[in-house]
């Protein structure tokens, strides 16, 4: 399996403003229709997914990914299987294991799935009213996710705008842009949020190998939006820190324990332990939904071993010997302590710990814009 | 300019003990043979360079490459001048310049031209018999210092096993093999001595981006020596650092200052801080010849920046949107006390610093293998 697929020459019709994903009703759905991520930045591709298995399949291929949107991904595939009279628990469980590091997608296929079991329980029976109500019920929320993921995304740029400072040079890892998220998505949408506030200098972009979504998405989001930038190699990051080039680190998480370690792409642990070492902060930006309070610490996270070819190959091509083998974890662990500070839609935790990552998932609850919208600095 | 090109399919005909530079008399030359690296390990090609302009711009195009063979090149090249009747001062200033960190090359090249101004000095006046023999000095000069590398390579690899303890797990960085140099090359030349004393229980390859000269070569010497090992990308070794995987660093330099800043492939600082971070032992490989006396510290090393596409195109093929911008460093430098000890032919200096540095610039005139043959540890 290969990750992804360039396709040359680029006829470069991307628009960011296209819908990463999207449900499609009937008559011509029920479906859940991805932009194919993998064969951007190269072609606009959606693939069209009508039933679990696809979607699963698709989830598995990074045709669609990134935390927030994997939410998403799972309530709606969650919401596919019950409009179409699959397993629905046999769905969401699917889905919720499609990939072991993000836990936006149990997460989100869970949702659905208490929503359709409530609805379910208190429709009472299993007829095919009872189940069209409950199908809705699982939509319903999945289109709620969608909803408050939009409003996170802009909660987490009005709340981050706060760390970046005049003429920041910010350096970044991977994509946590619009193509992961309902709205302008996490780490990206602070710096999308800076650069219209006049704040940011430069951005630097890692390439993010091996599967390279700094070069094909970061770049392609950055431009599109004006901001000075440049893409480098992941290795170049260090020379820049000691250089003096980079004022400020944000990545984005797939996961992070209740202790604040935080999963994210691999190459996020090392850049956190270069910033340390450089003196430049370093912050994870994140809906509250990326917390795991059931995960103790980074001994709970499971870290995604993805097929060595994605290493040893490129688009095709062998990079290395026949047969060579390969070490590719997705994601590595990077520990609370070097993390200068976790900004969510609920408010900026600085520093994190076990105490300010509860307090932030108390205030899940409460409505985002609300006096408890203030860092917390214990 | 790509810098290289790869060819599918791969017909992995690599042969490691095929010569990476040959000088080749007349009839057939003057001229130097380069196995073209840029084509492997897809196909074992060569070219033959007839002068100075075309060995300058295969140095350019990283035809060849690697801080030992760079040496063996200036020398041949500024013969090749000599042979051809070209201005040869002007061939030693050209090609000390086609890399600017490489000091191996200026080093090389000012040698076969001191032979050659020594010869041309004594020989008097400029008669057709005085070039001839100044010419022969220059090559003898060249073959010398070829000769002298293969013994400094098998030196190296003799005392940098004292490195290496049992079942090591060592991770590298770039290519320091039998490619770089007349011998079985630097860094690599240990891991083999180490690998052939039943040491090596694991060969973490960083692929090294953006050319991938750990992915392409160093994973096809390790396989051919039959050490395990698996290619990583280079953002991955955090975290086997983290997790307790890699018992020591090895790398090869391009230039050490004479404080003991090592310029080295980028992403070798980085590696530095981690290992540091980590407490794992961050050791360098290099020729005595590596060190440049004459910079006193990283200010004086110019870092070459290489053209973008080597970062936003892959064999041709864009992985970055049309016009991206990108932030390419050759090298990066890595401070003296990041450095846990430098190998070289005339033994280990641990710790690295300016007297531990001219202990070994000192040793440069003994005969190798004499009682000076012992660590430093001062």
């Amino acid at each position: 399996m290969t990750a992804f697929d360039l396709v040359a020459p680029m006829p470069h019709t991307l628009a960011v403003g296209t819908r990463a994903l999207r449900w499609l009703d009937p008559p011509a759905g029920p479906a859940v229709v991805l932009l194919d991520q993998t064969r951007l930045p190269a072609e606009e591709a959606h693939l069209t997914c009508r039933d679990v298995a696809t979607l699963d399949h698709a989830i598995r291929r990074l045709v669609v990914r990134g935390a927030p949107l994997l939410g998403l991904a799972g309530a709606y595939g969650v919401a596919l299987a019950a409009c179409r009279g699959e397993d629905v628990a046999a769905a969401a469980d699917v889905l919720g294991r499609s990939r072991p590091t993000a836990v936006n997608l149990s997460w989100g296929a869970g949702q659905a799935l208490a929503a359709w079991q409530a609805a379910r329980d208190a429709g009472g029976g299993d007829s095919a009213v009872a189940r069209q109500r409950a199908a809705a019920a699982a939509l319903a929320r999945a289109r709620a996710i969608e909803a408050e993921d939009a409003a996170a995304s802009a909660a987490i740029a009005r709340h981050g705008l706060s760390l970046v400072g005049d003429r920041c040079r910010i350096l970044t890892h991977c994509n946590t842009g619009a193509l992961v998220s309902a709205g302008e998505g996490t780490a990206f949408a602070i710096i999308l949020a800076a650069h219209r506030a006049g704040r940011v200098a430069q951005l630097w972009v890692d390439e993010t190998r091996p599967l390279l979504q700094g070069a094909r998405l970061t770049a392609y989001e950055a431009g599109r939006a004006g901001i000075p930038h440049a893409v480098l190699a992941d290795s170049a990051a260090a020379s820049l820190m000691a250089a003096g080039e980079v004022d400020l680190v944000i990545t984005g998480a797939d996961r992070i324990a209740a202790d604040g370690s935080v999963a994210n792409k691999v190459g996020t642990y090392g850049l956190a332990v270069l910033a340390h070492h450089h003196g430049v902060p370093f912050v994870v930006a994140a809906p509250v939904s990326t917390i795991d309070f059931a995960a103790a610490g980074p001994g709970e996270i499971t870290v995604e071993q993805r097929p060595g070819d994605e290493v040893t190959s490129f688009a095709g091509t062998p990079v290395a010997p026949p047969g060579s083998a390969a070490h590719n974890p997705a994601f590595d662990v990077t520990a609370a302590a070097l993390v200068t500070a976790l900004v969510t839609e609920h408010g900026v935790a600085r520093p994190v710990n076990a105490g300010t990552l509860l307090d932030l998932g108390a205030r899940r609850g409460t409505r985002e814009g609300a006096p408890t919208d203030v860092s917390m600095e214990r």
